[in-house]
């Protein structure tokens, strides 16, 4: 392995009941790996002693970097601090700079400084504290580590101490597990440190978007150009509802020759899969619609029933949405169907609200009302209930129009109501892109 | 430890560079602690053999069941399969069902079955197959597991082979990485499966939903009680924007007993901190204003600027709220705020699209275009562009009304634009829900 390795251990009971969705590690893992660094494994113990003191022995053990998150909060389930500070051997102090963050906190949301709140400006002696300035717990660094017991697993999987390890120099990092307190103290403090601290490898990624075909489809028409990759260089498939992104992934000490390669393997694979290429970097589908529309210089406005203003979510994630997006009629019930998108009532009573007929009204309707030049409308029925025979759950009839042309189109999705949700919209934008891109 | 315990291994680079959120691991948590079995660790690593191996040997060491999800699709990073079947000493052979199955998929999804298809419909010939009628990869299911190496490490952190348990029963249970796959393996064949075949005493939640106090101020206020709570009953506190969920967790092999005793902490609890308790029941918001809603037999409209859908989209992921959910108009533009929400093209010129003024005429517009009883109305700057010295990136002003009130409140978000859009909507529904229930 010729970058460095980090692990990263995740506490909390939460998590191990599913109560939350870990998006920490991911986070982590994504800027780490930007800066060349390979996050080999990722644990998540409960709020348990021993849980808790085995990981720290595995994982200090298996990378040079460990960086934990979660178990810093204020109260009782929370046992992480003292742990830390006992397993590293020092003991915990009071810090004043901690403190006085606290009160400040504390007197600016207007609440009284608890006596248990004391012990949230405690910590380790021996640790270097990485300020908070989002929350109450601050990150905490150790950067010499006595490891208690250096467990070694070697490729063999025998199981060994290894002496002399003891004072091996490691990076162990613990964070709050609140989400953007974690990625403010990872910005300000963790990444530039490690930045200037380690050499690695420049590690770059290149992305090709398609979609409409599956991972056998594409494995099968790029095989040959799979196959003649260089070690260096890695292709990874990730499918995502319709869409499989295809990465490569490269590893030199030149950075600006690994670059140039990859570009090259990266135009090589687009112009052979074609058609079914959405975009040449790695962009969400919302943002690759909102750069056509930039570079058209076109308003979009949709009509929304069944996605309930979901497309509007996805579409407004991207910064600056508003040069581009007007807005969305979210007609979730008939009437304001018609009220609001002059729907006629007769194509509703007659063909129904999920209908090609319904869709293609709204379309036209959101064009006028939202004053736009693309319209995309969706009405289905996303389940469990409210199914027909002649409209089954999983129906969702679509409709692209600009000021000449209504495309109309069904679906029929086969998962929950969430997930049916999420491919509708997905769907729906990829059917607004071929139509704007003429690619239908 | 009374239960039985679970660990859950992810395997896939994906997750190890962070492209990808393990959702999976908290779905199939949440399912095992509903029927009893605790999941003692949670571990990713990266598509590479050594790695799998070492997880495989420690976590079925530590657990009695082991799932894995990952690994299992048809191109050619995936190398999971073929190293399971050797890791249990079996070799891959064709399942003629999961070959009927993968044909019938190409053929409804009319694209050819390539040769390369032909190693989906190899397993090992000594697991279960557990058959995935949502897609092509089936689950695999080992019961009696010749553990290669036992790795055991005791409380006190020592490690050691323990010998005669190499043939300790166990089960491994191997997944496609596909959230829906994953789920429908689960719901049909593992559920079922682990329910029938281990015993273990019942395992209880019952949650309180707050709203508008801290971790720390709920702490001290219910302190005697949490100091008084018997050793089966243990209390989590799970924060989530300006909510914060208590959750009794109880063991006891007498169900109905213990179901009495943690209703009736749970009430203490409840009637301790009186106005701040939303729901008695772990509901998400968007549930608890939808019941409330249609006790009332009420419905809501609403006019979603700066969310751009998403308060929309929450409220439509509960079944059955087109009941009392009427829809919302994304006035994204201020050109949609004047000509669908009627507000004055004055308001907007004088006090700008992100004011009291307009928030205001944003609700009753609401009310009365989407015909509804009650409104909420939000627009804001969510940044991390569009701020200005008057109306800083952050700032986002909200007004709920119905036909006789107007109220309205500005908030002031801290965070980058998606946690801002987050925070602004269920800071929306809380003061929704604050609204009709009179508690403001």
């Amino acid at each position: 392995m010729s970058n460095i390795a980090a692990a990263i251990i995740t506490i909390g009971d939460e998590l191990l009941i599913g109560q939350t969705i870990d998006t920490n590690s991911a986070w982590i893992a994504r800027h780490l790996n930007e800066l060349g660094i390979d996050v080999v494994r990722r644990v998540a113990v409960g709020d348990n002693r021993e849980s808790i003191v085995k990981a720290l022995d595995e994982e200090i053990a298996g990378a040079t970097i460990v960086l934990i998150t979660g178990g810093l909060g204020p109260t009782s389930d929370d046992i992480t601090k003292p742990l830390l500070s006992e397993y590293f051997g020092g003991k915990l102090v009071v810090n004043e700079r901690v403190l006085a963050h606290l009160k400040e906190i504390f007197t600016k949301r207007n609440r009284p400084f608890l006596e248990r709140n004391m012990k949230q400006a405690e910590v380790p002696e021996n640790c270097t504290v990485l300020f908070n300035k989002m929350g109450t717990a601050p990150g905490m660094m150790w950067e010499k580590v006595v490891s208690r017991k250096s467990l070694v697993i070697s490729p063999d999987s025998k199981v060994s101490r290894s002496p002399g390890e003891d004072h091996e120099e490691k990076v162990v990092i613990a964070m709050p597990g609140v989400p953007f307190e974690m990625i403010s103290i990872m910005q300000d403090e963790v990444l530039p440190m490690l930045r200037g601290r380690f050499f690695s490898d420049a590690l770059l990624h290149r992305t090709i978007v398609t979609a409409g075909e599956g991972e056998s489809f594409i494995a099968e028409k790029i095989q040959s150009l799979e196959e003649a990759l260089p070690a260096h260089i890695k292709l990874a498939y990730l499918p995502d509802a319709g869409m499989v992104k295809l990465r490569l992934t490269g590893r030199s000490a030149d950075k600006e020759a690994l670059a140039k390669e990859l570009e090259a393997r990266q135009g090589e694979i687009a112009d052979l899969l074609g058609d079914i290429v959405v975009a040449r970097e790695d962009l969400p589908m919302e943002k690759i619609i909102g750069d056509a529309l930039l570079a058209q210089g076109k308003m979009l406005g949709l009509a929304e029933s069944c996605t309930g203003g979901f497309i509007g979510h996805l579409i407004t994630q991207v910064t600056g949405s508003s040069k581009y997006f007007n807005g969305s009629i979210v007609s979730y019930s008939n009437e304001v169907k018609h009220n609001v998108l002059v729907v006629q009532q007769e194509t509703i009573d007659n063909y129904g609200a999920v209908s090609e007929q319904t869709v293609a009204e709204m379309a036209t309707g959101a064009l006028r009302v939202l004053n736009s030049d693309y319209a995309l409308a969706v009405s289905g029925v996303l389940g469990p209930d409210g199914g027909t025979d002649r409209v089954p759950v999983g129906t969702v009839w679509m409709a692209v129009a600009d000021k000449e042309t209504v495309k109309t189109k069904v679906f029929r999705f086969h998962y929950n109501r969430q997930q049916n949700k999420e491919m509708a919209a997905k769907m729906g934008m990829l059917m607004l892109w071929k139509f704007f891109s003429r690619k239908s």
